[in-house]
């Protein structure tokens, strides 16, 4: 039960984020950047200080998080991150692109676990005493209620702000850096949703607390990211040579980038493209990195051939707001491509339908009684991811 | 505390919901429909799952809570409802027609039991773990409240949606059923407010979990229909027999017919209408249901002589939106029948005012004072029928 | 353990509100009026019921509290208020007005307790089964989050109204009164924002349980008062013989006003007034106030003088709203005095910057890192004052 006063670092692949964590004699760790850590099994010892109390402390004391006092002799760089016996610590989720394959791993570890403790009708208390704060400057009440309900179903408690943008002191003037470092006073995390991108990020680094990042504007939302993959492995029991179909508004979605992001980091992978000509995805976006990273991909006008020969057709919504006055290119775009019982007839038995909702006509409603039908399981598992999430940045592993 | 296997069903009078619940051999709840049922004293233990959770396994196995598995060799219809050491669980609260006098009367015996539940200050932990989810599509921020405040006293949680109409996916063009849908993934128990006439009887076709209805429209509100006759039993100590002056607004109040519908179900009960003329009730309306059931009823333009006569004087708001432009129209109806201490002189010692609040001018601030001003209290108890519905709904008798 | 059933009353000096409370043989404690009470040790014993259930339950009992039942043998008036042994509680917080030095001392005491407790991460279960909800008539994220989190890092539970202005029956007409006599049905303590200058001192007097004023319109914040004098104490060691420099609006600045008057409670303070011309205190303000109690003051256009001789620089925001169409006044009244490193570098060692946030530009973000930069410590300390006030209101010392 004793904590060890070794210490431990860790840094990321790909040139993502690099972050150490010192113990040094006292006790008291210290931080030259956040992202995540490796904190040997620290974090699972009720004796240790979960990350933000600390920083609150140090805040406290006066010591900025910028300057911490330095232990040089005891760092250690480029150390494998996940040797035996070795858990990981989040210090904050902002875009999909923190996470390695080792990570999704361990966060989808987590989630299912989470399966079995949200069933439990006596209710966990995993985080008992812990206050998260949903800091929303834009309505989204389906991702609010998911959070709320994940910290909730872990016995923590929730401060909300239904509509930051138009109530908070964001009115007068306030920047974000100062409403975040006012209400990071009140909670032990901040799940966020921003009208402009990099919002998160800011917030982060203001932030002595863990930031969630649940969307900032047209930029990143990577828990919804998260969910798709889990649902993924969930639905067709692996995500190595998978082949998935990726339909819809791919202009626009952000959904669709990211998840196609982090399926990059899987072998195998094939990526089909459906989509209007007026939404179809940008030739210098995600298509020449997943190139680059040798993933397979192509696009294609035939949804129901690549509905024959996928795992997952993943459907999005068409939104409308993107198309200003030519409400004609809209219906167009609309009404192109429909997944419905024609569709299912050529889909493969083991294969499933996924969506991140709200879902207009895009998907026939007759589809939903059919078990491939996967995307109220999908939202559900967003329950999980977040649950899972939740555990990891306020008490780790 | 063993679960018994056995068989129960039950069948409601009067041609309203039929539900049966069978328990197989594996211990299997089955259902063919939705509305309550008698289980025996199942609920009572510990060991049974609750409803929702089981049909929340239910849909995840990719059962169709529309064709489920019938064990028809063990149906048994026309078995009385509430036979000896039989108890009866709810499964949604959708309108004031689905209770015949014997719920009521047990969900009555519950809220008095919540009397002494709330003004126990160390809590109850009943609904410990239990999370319910408001969805209020049009503000409602008294009976939101009512709800939050009754899960709370129970130990329960709640995800609050404080204006679901401007904020959530429905602005995006999701249905109902699909937001439904998103949020019982999230939660135990839904309790919506919606703009439109059905909309809960929609919900609860969709939803695994039970819905109560916080008010449709122009259509149900049964919360508020319970608690008023709660209140009368409770104030004037009987329903049978009882004299029910109702007053103000009888064209438009959803409330009063509501409850004129509930009282038919009692023993030598007698019905006043006062009203202005332009929002008389209409002829076509209750009052033939009244009549049919043999209800006794009789319209008056004296409340003066009927306030003189009745055990409870029901007064309500006169709304001014019925009435557009005609704002002299609106006068005229808004100063014809005010309770005030004229009123309470010709009153009986043991009669009562109601009102189902808010209220304006139509009973005078002075009235409060006098003891037989029951209006607070019946918001009160308002509580106390929401905290008994919550505790039937979710873990039953 | 035993409570016993003596009597002890209380009145406040300076003309400020009187109180009595009365025990009687039968352990019924009666009022005849309310602001706070000496009550021995009484709260502290789990037996004694909290004052607000008392008063719900004699609102039952059709017990009118403007008249209650007198025993007028009992009262003993100009008993010293704080006699050895005695502790107090707290019945309302409405005004700055209704502290004096005594209740100061014993609230910050609490607050400083409160910083242990919020410390500890496994929580507090001392306001279990106890439920606050914030009405608040006008929107105030920072201010209700605070209370919100203090009430649940204290174990209690929340009903939360975002804006109930626009959602709530009050735009159907109903009184203030009405709506607080219907909400103190569901909670056992109302936080409560109104945009009229009044309206909490009007909401204690209809209900029968605890109301705190989270600010009335221009008129009073007694919490953000409490936290800012907590706050000069726990930053520079004392109250008594600080030189206070108030820089800003202090025109329309309610903040400064109530600061000024509750720092004349101290001896030897001393208070600078730096503001542009446009937004002056007036003459005829707080200046008589504290001429009357003996407090040194002077005016001064020099920012950099005062920074160097004071204690505290209390900065405040030039509110835009104030000036209309005027936006040229505006601007030149905004650049005037700012703090920035040139400031803090004449300011002494052990002195603070104070601000009551939000802030735009009148404080220099460079600004931050400096130790002597207090005001997101003073924000922190807002939560250890409500948590205090919370604990006091509710369950007593």
């Amino acid at each position: 039960m004793a904590s060890s006063s070794s210490c431990s670092t860790c840094t990321l692949h790909r040139g993502l984020f690099v972050r150490k964590e010192i113990k040094n004699c006292n006790g008291v760790l210290m931080f030259n950047d956040k992202s995540f850590s490796v904190s040997a099994n620290l974090a699972q010892s009720r004796l240790v200080v979960p990350n933000q109390k600390l920083m609150k402390w140090n805040q406290t004391q006066n010591f900025s998080l910028k300057n911490p006092i330095k232990c040089r002799a005891l760092e250690v760089d480029n150390v494998p991150s996940f040797t035996v016996g070795n858990k990981f610590q989040l210090d904050d989720v902002i875009e999909a692109q923190q996470f390695d394959r080792d990570i999704l791993n361990a966060i989808f570890e987590v989630a299912h676990e989470m399966e079995k403790i949200e069933k439990n009708s006596s209710g966990s208390q995993i985080l008992k005493g812990y206050l998260m704060a949903t800091l929303f400057y834009e309505p989204s009440t389906r991702t609010r209620l998911s959070f709320e309900s994940a910290m909730k179903r872990l016995g923590g408690e929730v401060l909300t702000t239904e509509n930051a943008r138009e109530f908070s002191s964001a009115a007068k003037g306030e920047t974000l850096e100062d409403t975040i470092r006012t209400v990071e006073g009140y909670s032990d995390i901040i799940v966020m949703r921003h009208f402009e991108s990099g919002a998160a990020r800011r917030a982060a680094t203001s932030a002595g607390i863990p930031i969630i990042n649940a969307g900032d504007g047209p930029g990143q939302h990577p828990t919804q990211a998260l969910l798709d993959v889990y649902t993924i492995e969930r639905e067709i029991g692996k995500l190595d040579g998978t082949k998935v179909g990726l339909v819809g508004d791919l202009a626009n979605g952000r959904t669709v980038r990211s998840l196609a992001y982090l399926l990059a980091k899987y072998q195998d992978v094939k990526i089909y493209f459906v989509s209007p000509d007026v939404v179809k995805m940008k030739a210098d976006d995600i298509k020449e990195y997943l190139t680059s990273e040798g993933v397979e991909w192509e696009e294609s006008a035939d949804l129901m051939e690549v509905a024959s020969k996928c795992d997952v057709v993943y459907q999005t919504r068409i939104q409308r707001e993107r198309f200003g006055e030519r409400t004609d290119l809209y219906k167009e775009a609309r009404g192109k491509y429909i997944v419905d019982r024609d569709i299912l007839r050529v889909m493969q038995k083991h294969a499933v339908v996924m969506h991140p909702l709200p879902r207009l006509d895009e998907i026939a409603v007759d589809v939903d009684a059919d078990p491939r039908a996967a995307y109220f399981r999908q939202a559900k598992n967003g329950l999980y991811i977040r649950m899972a999430l939740l555990k990891l940045l306020l008490v780790g592993w």
